[in-house]
């Protein structure tokens, strides 16, 4: 029997974190499924950042490292965050952005394994991860200089073929930016280090959307993004974790804020102790604030029914699209099977670009990525049961009717 | 005959930067003397950076990258910026720290080198340079492994003995964070140049604070900083320029901002044309949004003006502090003469820690660096006449009652 809206609305009713929406500022008339791109901003972000940029800033100046505590930020949220990753305490900071902290965590993990193993010199990652991160593993080994190869895989069923003695690191997205799929972390990591290799995990895209247990699978280092299901705002910082077993792990790009004494000004470069020594410059102290502001919201829900409802508001969408669109070219890329899947739903379609402007003219954001994918992202914490319900009806309606076949949605735009 | 406050309220009077006071949010009470560490707030950031969290974020989301021009931002910034420092158009852009763009220019100078001529390993620095600037040279040197050496100068009258055929680059701070002594940028470019290595300045003191040509001295990369005399709020995003002569400069933090196509996901990385491939991650909206308001203020001033000002400010702190503190143990640590000196003013003093603490009790926030310095920044767009008379009269009186005697000034903050 087909599900209606009424099902949905009892889906709803009976939401354990139906209550967390109301954390959100969203505009009336969207359904918004780009949270897996742009977190929505927390309610109380507007306050917040107005008590920060003029009392902080303005009335208590330079006073405020100390009194405001922004020395101790990246810090402190990174403490604030590592429960949602099974972290542990003092082994996250927020800094930087993703692609430097991949950067610094590929160098420290490639030091380790040149100081242990010189003869490692393989960096391992997936042929459809998220561009920027084979530009920065190809960026840094161009630097070093030192006879790097980066080896590339179609997914899990070919890692084991890609481990061998030459194997240094192995770095990959938990969750496929483009495809939605979700690689077991415990079991790849167990596989890594059974291969001798570290393994650096990019968790952009399951940070704040899934469970995860960094400590317990014994990871070596991870890092990840603060704007996407951690709702930090636009290009907020990024965090960094290390196991502290690697408390010998060094970074190149070696600030005073990392520095052992940073206000000793010392001429010599002096690593502080833990995790501290992956920061480096002084970081945007407003968008520090509005991170804060994310987990404020983050750290009240408990992630196994975030994931829950995740994949329930997943497999509605699913079954939805298979019901309304059954006679579209419309085809789901993301793997069907709940321990395959992070939290957004990609299907492809000849004209996708064309019908996701279609979709937002229609106030249902979701968004376009190469060459012909549709992205719908499932934030649980502020997404409906009938939001997913409106959703589909909208693509639904857009590819029955032909909505897309528009000129004015096919123009490109700048950011697509 | 002595000064009296009357001639100061004179001179504020017949200041053509006077009116530009208005432009900033200034606590009541407080003569600020530390905008060479912080910069004030331009009143204006209030509205702006709610606007951009309450609807460029929180209402239109996703959509901001194009609606509201995010994409753009770190160029189109840049280009503002560029004026302040003579860097003409399409040559700079606002992102990341201003360490981690000292380690982007650092490491393309030395590609640039490397490939025209590799026996060039030598990285010519300041002893007495910001920590972190050596640090960061010592970062990469020792990333790279290939034998760099670091040798540093104690000032300008060492630096052509530093200078020879294995000099790759030189690396200074225009203006000395700690003692204000200022370079003398075209003259240390034209000998830098003379010597066959390239020079990376690093502009965090002097931008926006006096008046810098870098195409005009041909220089080959600089760096800066936003949050001092650029006003853009705390830990805001820095600045990076490159000479367009250097088309082919390449540097390793390489994301998808730099990139030729940054939409179109391809494995393999291009540099975008010009400064842009400077670009990595994702930058902080938000903080970025707040270096415009900065510039909203700076590019009004005339920046001849602006660094009249700062000398006149200088020279009238020097002959108060001459005439009221004759008798204490204090003593001029920055270069007397104009054109050897920034826009802040340092002076020694055995007690100069717990002095600055019982100035800041007394509404006069300067600050302290290691070993025995007090630093008093000069920033001529919202400092007034009276301001510097009142300041050395608490000066004056703190060191005269021996006010700093009191244990309570002598407790070490986190930040110092």
């Amino acid at each position: 029997m087909a599900l209606t809206r009424q099902d949905c609305e009892r889906l709803d009713a009976e939401d354990p974190l139906a209550g967390s929406r109301d954390a959100f500022a969203l505009p009336d008339g969207v359904v918004y499924l780009d949270g897996n791109s742009l977190g929505a901003r927390p309610r109380h972000a507007a306050a917040r950042v107005a008590d920060v940029v003029e009392r902080e800033w303005g009335q208590d100046l330079i006073g405020s490292w100390n009194t405001a505590g922004w020395f101790d930020l990246p810090v402190r949220l990174g403490d604030r965050l590592a429960p949602l990753i099974g972290g542990g305490p003092g082994s996250t900071v927020v800094t930087d952005t993703t692609s430097a902290n991949l950067f610094k965590a590929l160098a420290a993990a490639l030091a380790l394994q040149h100081d242990a193993e010189p003869r490692r010199t393989v960096v391992v990652s997936e042929r459809d991860n998220f561009p920027t991160d084979l530009y920065i593993a190809k960026g840094l080994t161009d630097l070093l200089d030192r006879g790097h190869e980066l080896r590339l895989v179609d997914g899990p069923e070919d890692l084991a073929g890609a481990l061998d003695e030459r194997t240094a690191v192995v770095t990959l997205s938990h969750v496929n930016y483009r495809t939605g799929a979700l690689w077991d972390l415990a079991e790849v990591t167990r596989q890594v280090h059974a291969a001798g290799a570290l393994v650096v995990w990019d968790l952009a895209h399951s940070a704040g959307a899934l469970p995860i247990d960094l400590l317990g699978a014994d990871a070596d280092l991870a890092v990840g993004c603060t704007y996407k299901y951690l709702n930090g705002g636009p290009g907020a910082p990024a965090f960094l974790w290390v196991n502290p077993r690697h408390a010998d792990a060094r970074q190149p790009l070696t600030g005073w804020w990392g520095h052992a004494r940073p206000f000793a000004m010392e001429d010599a470069y002096e690593p502080a102790p833990g995790v501290t020594r992956f920061l480096g410059g002084t970081q945007p102290v407003v968008a520090l604030t509005l991170v804060g502001c994310g987990l404020d919201v983050a750290e009240r829900a408990d992630l196994a029914a975030v994931r829950a409802k995740s994949l329930a508001l997943g497999d509605l969408f699913l079954a939805l699209v298979e019901e309304r669109c059954a006679d579209e070219p419309i085809s789901l890329v993301t793997p069907r099977q709940h321990d395959r899947r992070g939290s957004h739903l990609t299907f492809s379609h000849p004209e996708a670009y064309a019908v996701v402007q279609a979709l937002i003219a229609r106030g249902v954001v979701g968004d376009y990525r190469e060459p012909d994918c549709l992205r719908f992202g499932l934030t649980p914490l502020y997404l409906r049961f009938v939001d997913v319900y409106d959703a589909v009806e909208a693509i639904a309606d857009v590819l029955a009717t032909r909505a897309w076949d528009d000129d004015r949605f096919k123009v490109r735009s700048a950011v697509t």
